[in-house]
């Protein structure tokens, strides 16, 4: 008899979330606002009945952005998720569903992602890829051997590669990391540093159009910002000999116009003339990518 | 009843070699002088030779240093081991030793001595590390889960991971790789330029005592050439969160005195102040590492 799960995506703004066969079927689908406002009690309350409006399930996954403590599903940080830090969301939502605690699983959302593209995306029968989140910053889950792989929780972190130790900062205080050069903040700030229009994030999709239809200043600029990027995944290569590279995030739309930069980058950090044989392709699950590979993260454990 | 496998470490000068057990109990060792300069055919000839002299076995496992298809156990390129390119190495010890070709293994000699280091050495126990052979170059090897992890065949290639961009040209062509900065020539160069002794490979042992006594451009130039390579290894906390290091070769007889180096390039290359975290081993099995690990992975596959 087919088993179902529930996976769900948990953000700050929205709880996106489906119900699918352990065979990849999808039942149902329902995105939420989760409402920290009425803190974190209160959005484990929705998240469970959440689960019980899709049609419950045999397990539970959640995917959820910060630093955790997997196997006992405690969020240890989560800067986007207020009241979040230090919350056991296992027990939380094992309570509130009546599912035994074995049944929820509480992943990085990052990784939760790539395991959905690598299961039913872009990555589908692949065993081994580097899933890239280009988004406000950049995130990233690695698949070897078709499992997650996220060491002690924190694989996959691509964002803060250092690709330029006399680059701009980042975020997390380093000079030059990808982050700091290639998520759609660093593009936007890029386009504005040469002269052209990013007031907006929408505006770089017209940028990337621009680029596209040939015009010079905007097709230079996606490949530099291509191959800042590249340059971030030449140590993948040296590292993991890994081949396949799969975008997704807001900013993946353009990848298109930063391939050619990508694959400069990555022949100029890596040897043995192996880009050629990289493969970078664009994730095809879109926001459902999360939810989805939650609930595989749950069928996986269970 | 106990299997025992011999295990061959294939360098240019000489073939180191062995018996074991498949719970690891050392049976016999011996060293012989491939003699490249009578053709391949004639190098084989004497491995064969060496495997029954150590008492044969139910397998055979041989690390060569070179660019390999490990399947078919056929060498692709060698620098090192003239004669060896193209090689059908697995078919040739197999007809030679009456072995059928399933039980002969052919892998890259940094990654069996990884494999070593992680059966019987500084790693034993461990599940995930990177093993760091510090030489006239720098080579790795990358255990995850417990196994060998190389990708399509060049995984755990930490030397040449790029650390500065504008750093001195290396053997590969690239500028600023790990390699051109942290290997034992590397830092021969380096200690000339800083106007210390260092013309003759054995000048790095004293110049590792020196600093070890206190004395302050050596220690400098050891925690310089440190930090480079902990800028190397930067990435493979970023994509793998690794936390275990294990150093071999020639020059790992001076981590002590790079110690300090390597942890703040760490520091300086990841995140989430992980640093502290980071075990930094030397290796134990020493020249030995090589065949111990080729036998290794003859007994895994087999």
């Amino acid at each position: 008899m087919s088993s179902t799960q529930v996976g769900i995506d948990l953000g700050g703004t929205a709880a996106k979330s489906g119900r699918i066969t352990h065979t990849g079927e999808i039942l149902a689908e329902k995105t939420i606002d989760p409402g920290f406002a009425d803190g974190p009690e209160r959005v484990l309350d929705r998240l469970a009945d959440l689960f019980r409006e899709l049609g419950g399930g045999d397990a539970l996954g959640i995917g959820v952005p910060g630093l955790l403590d997997r196997e006992r599903g405690i969020v240890l940080t989560s800067p986007n998720l207020p009241g979040f830090s230090g919350l056991d969301v296992k027990s939380g939502l094992a309570r509130r569903t009546g599912l035994p605690p074995e049944r929820v699983h509480v992943e990085n959302d990052a990784n939760a992602a790539a395991v959905g593209e690598l299961w039913l995306g872009a990555g589908r029968g692949e065993r081994d890829a580097l899933v890239v989140t280009l988004g406000t910053g950049i995130g990233g889950g690695l698949i070897l051997n078709g499992q997650l792989h996220a060491g002690e929780g924190l694989g996959g972190e691509i964002g803060h590669v250092v690709v330029d130790p006399r680059g701009p900062r980042c975020g997390c205080g380093k000079l030059g990391c990808v982050e700091a050069l290639s998520s759609a903040t660093a593009a936007r700030r890029r386009a504005l540093a040469a002269g052209l229009p990013a007031e907006h994030p929408g505006d770089l999709v017209l940028l990337a159009q621009r680029a596209r239809d040939g015009h010079a200043p905007e097709r230079e600029l996606m490949r530099e910002i291509g191959r800042d990027l590249g340059r971030g995944l030449g140590p993948a290569l040296c590292l993991l000999d890994l081949r396949l590279y799969i975008f997704g995030g807001g900013f993946s739309g353009a990848l298109d116009t930063l391939e050619a930069g990508i694959r400069e980058g990555i022949e100029e950090r890596s040897f043995g003339g192996r880009a050629a044989s990289v493969r970078l392709l664009r994730a095809t699950l879109g926001p459902s990518a999360g939810w989805i590979g939650a609930a595989r993260v749950a069928i996986a454990a269970g």
